[in-house]
């Protein structure tokens, strides 16, 4: 079975009081902070920059913290990231023109790097950085918009993409993001995430052990 | 004497606690909560956008929040951060091709508007918006970047846009941010601002009351 | 046999007098009016928006109306376009951040949607998409510039388009557009294409029943 | 007495039948078309381009045409208008990096030339400018924008660019562009205007002969 | 045994001096001079444009000049380089919208074309266009950052495209760059390369002919 | 007596022979060295960028050199050039969205810095930066387009300028660049112009020594 992990993202969290909610979901079983970064260029939004990640830390938040970055272009704020205290930092290949030394560059600063993929994105960006991906970020909605639900030929992706991971005999993270729920994350699952973002899905139940207790106990059944 | 406003800066606020913080803050004398809005774009750092507005509103604030968009360009964003409370909402001439369009688009909104000059930007972005604009910001370091001290040819611009108002005969705020202190802001309210932005000069204190009091002693003498 | 349509591409009609040019080649036999939208960012040239194709439903034309949007960001003119009256609208994926978004914005608009495949583009853009669009467009000439002949290489995409068509099983339409004539819509409506866009080829004839009439000949021998 | 001009705006023509809208209008008295391009960047709209204006040519209309660009860069349309039978070709000095530059190409392509001022474009664009300018567009609402009414600090600003082309002794055209109509352009006329943009104030009325001659007496008594 | 080329890049050149540092290179037994052109939006440097190239045409290089654009967009500087004196023009296919344009414009100005893929970069660039490049250009650094080594898994990219090449029946070089030694030389012959870019490898050496020479020697082995 | 300086613009030097013709024309007479970077972005244009700078420091040349950036943005190359040797490196105020911020970068770096003006550009821009820069260029051409002659309005721009340095009271250079020669550069230097930038005019003419020569000749007589 693979090891799978629950990330709660916390653009669903109350910002009012985000240390707070950030140690209550981790009490309550999570494993990873999913982190998302709009830049109102590459997404029609704006949400939260480095400044909140190292305040996270400060608040004595020690789980892995995987950012997002849905900006365009991506390299200014990779060392940023670094410094505030992220673990991961994935980005979209459309928005570097650079991609292998955007990878290299999240490496050089002492991050896990990875690859995000829009519903529509095919994989070929893959083809030669998969001895480098430390995640691979399978889009079920696209991003940045709201009122979404699961995109279902994002399970087909999953699939090819677990394939290549396999081949390459790496431990690559597989993370899925959008419209996940109690109800589908063992078909997610079974199709090849390891790796499971959900937001208003756990922070909007008044109850997160509960919930993530749930989605424990569909993934035992994957 | 003028209606002096003391208006901190919540990016030297804790982000993990930020509901906390902004209500102590306020409890302590501050009369307008001043929202730093950065896109990595306009400025080369990313910041917070319209749902940290919306979660202080969810809060429980009540004050004036005032949102300096350092973005480009400004109109998308403005309808999402009227949305989430905001009470001002100003931008940079340079950032918008439409100036004249983006003050009415945040007055259509219900917010009150308002133009912000960096250091070197002339004035004659006034000229025709005076009876439009709500607010006016002078920039007294450059936005977005670190380490920087108040700069003082701000005050000849201080002085220069204070009769403009003064001619105006409107009720227009005339705000400074960058460098100000206990030590200066005497002298820059008779350079002719009513409005004082500060960030670590009252965050980065143990008591934000004593401090706020010891600012409006100094504006007192002004 | 595949349900050919003939779609003449209105740039090339006389647009002093455009409703009546569009009404004569209906009657004379054509399909589709194909409206090619540039906007001097994605191609070097600037044409005609929506209010030329607002004008033409108002005229009484009832025909399908396709819109090509050879512009880039797309999504701001979607909607738009949508309320012009125009059936389809397609799009080039290089153009879009989020090209499944901006597919479902146009379906949600009630329009239909496709993607259109410049001469070198790979057709990699399709693999998570067969099962949302309604047109595929393959360019035989470079959209935008002038003084091209038909590209052949465009023969082979055809086929391979036609594969994937195939085998999704989805009424999918196969648009060619650039260099279409009398001489070679047999050939390529052999390679796959049920649609085919001509300009001057059509409008720069004096009989347009005659040169149609023609096309439909030589696609019948297909 | 100033030689007044008016200008009707063809993007309130009906575009189905644009040959005979033009023609209909300049029968009626109109003396210059007035011709508005859009581009989706530098406002939200697209509309027409060359080829447009190259058919009205080719229609037989002699009139002036009077380009106005909104579009962001300039200098690559401008040839392509040129070309195509512009008269005047006027452009955003924001919208260039060469203002001079572009002026004196439209000038070398043997059209006149001109700036065009947004509501809160402050003037000193034309300080160095004034020996070159043929024409000088002032906004009285913001391009690009519906449902505007006209912005009465253009007032001003027309008699502020009165001053300067009279003290420059050259014979610049000073046009005026938004919400014009019988009711105002008496008003407006005094403020030193002489070319009087208007789109739906004569289209949206059935009898353009009658709306232009009831403008003329109104200009008659300014 | 393939033809092999060695391309010494003058960007490690001596610009002081640059037309007796390229005579001595040729003399020396280099084949053609290798032109990095980057302009500061494509990758973060500018280094060298047109003028540079013509003064070495003038000076008397007779050799083949192999131009690299590291540019963003392409079109506008093919044209300028070509009356420079270019024999090879390649680009990267991310940084055209226009890819089968590009190609054609180069070989309309009398060049050879290429496309460049960077390290990341998948080949479907290469589907359509085989028929058309002259020249396939692999990276194996990044190009525009310093300090970096030879990326392995471009030996993996340059067998997968000399199949592509040997497929096509066509003579198109294939040529590396970045981290190319006489140490490794052999090893990337042998995966397919029949032309090798050097910069300091060639001229932070003191003897260029003993350099180039050793390079032919491993060559030879290959 | 102004203390006049002569500025040979390197760009019409041979740069086959570049470190020879740069110590050449100081030893003829010549005071500072001009560089031109133009990036095909801010200007239709890409020349040279630090690494040429460099070399030339490297083979020996001590005297000013004077980088004029034709780029934007302009803020990463600014530590470039400082590294590379620049004594002077002025920009575009159009071209950084931070002018006071940029020129602080130059001077942090260790530079003297400046802004140029565009021939229509206004001198606002200067309003507030009088007590930071350190050089003040009015271009009398267009830059970046090539034969064009010395635009007059450039003499008005020259007297308002000088009046301006005169009330500061610092030691700011007042540079012309575009059209000067022996013809004119008398009428130049008395509207106020310490700093003569001129190309051909001089690396144009058999005798470097004599041209310069003469222009000294016509300095004192101003």
């Amino acid at each position: 079975m693979r090891d799978f992990k629950i990330a709660p993202s916390i653009l669903s969290a109350d910002f009012a009081r985000l240390g707070e909610e950030v140690h209550s979901v981790l009490a309550a079983g999570a494993d990873i902070v999913h982190f998302d970064v709009m830049d109102n260029h590459y997404v029609p939004n704006l949400t939260i920059g480095p400044l909140v990640c190292e305040a996270l830390r400060k608040n004595g938040v020690k789980a892995d913290i995987d950012v997002h970055l849905m900006v365009k272009p991506v390299d200014r704020l990779i060392p940023d990231f670094a410094k505030a205290g992220a673990t991961y930092i994935t980005f979209h290949p459309e928005a570097s023109e650079h991609v292998d030394r955007s990878l290299s560059l999240i490496k050089d600063s002492g991050c896990r790097c990875g690859l995000v993929f829009n519903p529509a994105t095919p994989l070929g960006y893959l083809d030669y950085v998969m001895d480098k991906v430390d995640m691979i970020l399978i889009m079920s909605v696209n991003p940045g918009f709201g009122g979404q639900s699961f995109i279902r030929s994002a399970l087909d992706k999953l699939r090819a993409v677990r394939a290549r991971i396999d081949a390459s005999g790496r431990p690559i993270r597989l993370e899925i993001d959008g419209g996940v729920k109690i109800d589908n994350i063992r078909e997610i699952a079974a199709a090849g995430a390891d790796t499971f973002v959900a937001g208003s899905a756990i922070f909007g139940t008044p109850d997160y052990r509960a919930t993530i207790q749930k989605m424990r106990e569909e993934l035992a059944k994957a």
